[in-house]
């Protein structure tokens, strides 16, 4: 039955319409917010174009003479800075705003430079690499001040804390299935109500006229259900991410003679995200503990998500290259933080 | 093991990146093009606006004072239309080319308005209300020979035909998984060989650079098992719905004693697709024959592509809401052809 589409004209369509707004109501209950303040996507990347890219175009619709100046943190993911970079074909001056040596991007700095023509201030809410928190609801309402408008990519915090959007005071924010353990190919833009967006992408109206294509029903069912999972759970995943986080640095520390250094340690971060600087290569690390899997950085022009973070903060080039990101999940257990910090001890005293 | 993403470092990564290729053939089978020659995409919708925006955006970062005319047809779907009809904004001048009364738009049409600043055409290869097949690669020799690339909107053909690509001479094509029983969510852009697109939505550099954000790994590898049954079967079951649907134009010619009229029944048309202009409204129809789930004109503004097609072709309002248009699956038997007939009838001698 949920092979229709939900605009269809026939009775059985009604079902996955009614569907569609359950999950819609499931994704608001976990994001704190209405239902009606949320359009369905096709994931995060998709959601960060339409917030950024559509208030850049409602911007300019509502006034075209008006400013071209748009702020973006440093620590934003490729779908954000590029999206805001492709703006500059169109005339927009996109100024990059630097953390400090914490992994934290402070309020004073976007203060320090918004200035009459800006128009949007990207800042994401959690670092993928570094797990830092950012000053979010401070900005917000920093920006409020000025008149100026606030998107926050969200997508890297659901599942790991609790989150709700209306307290961030922003005006748009991200989410993204798959990061916690909902299907890939759903994820929503949190648009607050009463806000103008112009959409991006254009055909039949759907998801109030701002994201057209047919629904994807299965991925968006399943996507309101791991929210309806993570509304409940987020807290206490966290509590239990935080005390396995501890106890893989304590281990690490216990058994690797050299120093390991954790990124940002003093900051406010993420419960499940460690960037742990090694004594050896990370590369050495990854040749001689296959079974694990973490992130490095990786050499490339342009730099990746994880070079740019660090060299963000300050870490030099030889930094970076001993610097290592680990995630834990939801299922992972005490035995495998204990094995994981085993083998990783291992490869950096053999690697 | 498919949690995975294909571009990350481990080598689990390998089996899901393989699992995507592996599906990409299966859609190049099925299209008749090279595996490298398809972008996907999360469907028909996004893969029309990729193609036309993505086109135009190269057009004029390589020709910044070429000219900004696009011609396409009255038949489109209104995810290429709208597409075309957003780019007004950039000075565009965007123009529509009606069908003849059969519901064909022909090459001269195309032809007589192809000038100086032409830069793409759009073209459908079938059209889902009337099913009438469009002259798609008499008008790309055209296109051509006068310089202007073409973009066909292929979705609505896969699985009710045999297609091929390179055969249409067709520089950009789209492609929908669940036009033809894969998954929703799923879709491609066919890029010819050498062509330059510029991208559209911004991020991580995903599908040759052209579509950023997480592969839909699930709906990817479903799209490429469909593709491969299509390529498999599409002249079979083309040849069945063809009969089927002839089968079901008599049983209601026979059992109504008013005239049923098939429209453009004289053209080439998709072999489960039938608009049939029946003596009582539709809407009576409709409520008379519930388990029937058929597609009718809606009366809103803008007009729903049902009401675009039967305009086009010059039908009256009257007529129009007299007209119901019937599709055919593969699953369809014979038995469910005779009993929509004797409802049809029946919903026609009482409703």
């Amino acid at each position: 039955m949920h092979f229709m589409l939900p605009g269809q004209q026939h009775p059985h369509a009604r079902a996955v319409s009614e569907a569609i707004e359950r999950a819609r109501e499931g994704v608001a209950s976990m994001a704190g917010c209405e239902p009606f303040e949320l359009v369905f996507t096709g994931g995060g990347t998709e959601a960060n174009n339409l917030a950024i890219l559509g208030t850049a175009a409602e911007a300019i619709e509502r006034d075209p003479g008006g400013g071209k100046h748009l702020l973006v943190s440093a620590l934003e993911h490729d779908s954000v800075l590029n999206a805001a970079r492709s703006l500059t074909r169109h005339g927009w001056d996109v100024e990059v705003v630097l953390p400090g040596e914490d992994g934290v991007v402070d309020a004073d700095r976007f203060a320090d430079r918004i200035h009459v023509a800006t128009r949007l201030v990207c800042l994401q809410l959690a670092n993928p690499v570094l797990g830092t928190l950012q000053p979010v609801r401070e900005v917000a309402d920093l920006c409020h001040q000025r008149g100026v408008r606030i998107h926050c990519d969200a997508t890297q915090a659901f599942g790991k804390m609790p989150v709700d959007v209306s307290q961030l005071r922003v005006d748009t924010a991200s989410i993204c299935g798959h990061k916690f353990y909902g299907p890939k190919g759903s994820g929503a833009v949190y648009v607050r109500r009463g806000l103008a967006l112009s959409p991006i992408g254009f055909g039949e109206s759907r998801e109030m006229g701002l994201r057209p294509g047919s629904e994807n029903v299965p991925a968006w069912i399943g996507f309101g259900a791991a929210s309806t999972m993570v509304g409940r759970c987020a807290e206490e995943a966290s509590t239990k991410l935080e005390s396995l986080r501890e106890r893989l640095i304590d281990r690490l520390r216990s058994a690797i003679s050299a120093p390991v250094h954790v990124l940002c340690e003093q900051s406010l971060r993420l419960a499940n995200t460690i960037a742990l600087e090694m004594p050896i290569e990370s590369s050495r690390i990854q040749r001689a503990a296959r079974q694990l899997v973490f992130a490095t950085a990786q050499s490339g022009a342009p730099p990746d998500e994880f070079t740019r973070a660090a060299r963000a903060i300050g870490r030099s080039e030889a930094q970076i290259g001993r610097t290592l990101s680990v995630s834990l999940g939801w299922t992972t257990s005490q035995d495998e933080i204990d094995q994981a910090a085993d083998l990783l001890a291992e490869a950096v005293e053999t690697g």
